[in-house]
């Protein structure tokens, strides 16, 4: 299908996921990408066919995101961020705006996406982290999971760390970032790569929290990984320690 | 009056300040202390003489808040930490709970306070930090604005920089930290002291952005802190940008 309107627009999001139904537009609950739409008729007058980076999950936040739409509206980008954002409400911001090529397409240009899953590693909650982390009382080693948990990085079969229900039979992935940092009682997990499967971080941050546990070894670790046995890996932890943290795409994709 | 009770615990909490008016019980109003008070009715069977460490304003958060009371109960520590933040909202948490001295006195025994005020210096929102600073789009000079208002560091006469409001004679106040940092689109600014005259931090942060903006020069504030002349200051910033950062005792008043 053609795209209607000659300047492509690559919109930068933030937003908090608690009150929405994840990204993608659903007939009978309230997505991100369906307020920035109505947001985007407000100000440009018509509808218009916004391409998003990802899919999100239900309550998984976003500290970049980005979306792209065609239009033929001549509205300057620092303009029109300060009109979408007076036509947003308070949980979902745009960033940032700029021209990008015809062709650029804001979830097929993606080179790599980067997510971090914010873990409050206490027995006491904080109320200026609540829904916005896990609260996990049994004390991480930051460094232990970080070793054990480098044998994801590289190119593998990640259909062990996936929730079925996604109708992909492709479910190799390349992993080129795993980091878990501590500051204080906020551990850190960031999980880079060129694509993740549906509920693929979550899944490894339940399978370290496993592994810390002492439920699983490192040897379990590298069987899950062989086989692709779901069985094997731990729960899927909840959304809200989850954030959308960075999209990378390639120079020349953004370049006109 | 004489305490009942004799154990003297001290309590650290912190709390978003947006859904209170503030920390003292009102009548007609809901304050973090009442909050806090039917909790401990609930994990102590009655209620105690809750003593702050100050005032704060409605809306005002606290990172961290100090707060004394006796009681005969013998409830550990820790499991007092845990039951009270049971009985708490989401956005009031008890985080430590020692014993103290029978003395103790959470807003008399006082060294020193620490305040943080968080500005977004950008003509963007950002969701996250939403209620929890105040947004001003004109750029800062952090560095330009410290050395400026060095000036108010040491033993002052701060009636200048106060809301009349308060039945306090003794407007003297002696000022031993100004810091302003930045990091991002976030400028912090944290004012530590031996004491604060109502609303002097929001002041001194109003006063900041008119000297940002031209409108105050280095000489007019000189003037304002020694005739004090509240009408030379400006505005009183937003409650929300606002938080009790740190409270400091003697180490005398802990040891028991």
């Amino acid at each position: 299908m053609a795209e209607e309107g000659k300047r492509n627009l690559l919109l930068t999001l933030r937003f908090i996921g608690t009150n929405y139904h994840g990204w993608q537009y659903q007939e009978n609950a309230l997505s991100v990408q369906e307020v920035l739409i109505r947001a985007g008729e407000g100000v440009l007058g018509g509808p218009a066919r916004l391409h998003g980076c990802s899919r999100t999950d239900s309550g998984v936040h976003a500290l970049t995101y980005c979306a792209n739409f065609h239009t033929d509206h001549p509205i300057p980008c620092q303009k029109l961020i300060l009109a979408l954002n007076a036509h947003l409400p308070p949980d979902i911001a745009v960033t940032d705006c700029r021209e990008v090529p015809e062709e650029f397409h804001a979830r097929y240009s993606t080179q790599e996406k980067e997510y971090r899953y914010r873990i409050l590693n206490s027995s006491i909650r904080d109320p200026f982290l609540e829904g916005f982390c896990y609260r996990y009382p049994h004390r991480l080693d930051e460094q232990l999971l970080e070793e054990t948990f480098s044998c994801l990085l590289g190119t593998h079969d990640f259909r062990g760390f996936s929730s079925v229900g996604w109708e992909t039979t492709d479910t190799v992935r390349t992993l080129t970032g795993l980091r878990v940092e501590r500051r204080g009682d906020v551990v850190d997990i960031f999980l880079k790569g060129d694509g993740f499967l549906y509920n693929m971080v979550r899944i490894i941050v339940g399978t370290m929290l496993r592994v810390s546990e002492g439920k699983l070894s490192a040897q379990d670790l590298l069987t899950l990984l062989e086989t692709g046995d779901r069985s094997l890996a731990g729960p899927t932890a909840p959304a809200q320690g989850l954030a959308l943290y960075q999209v990378y795409y390639p120079e020349e994709a953004l370049m006109r």
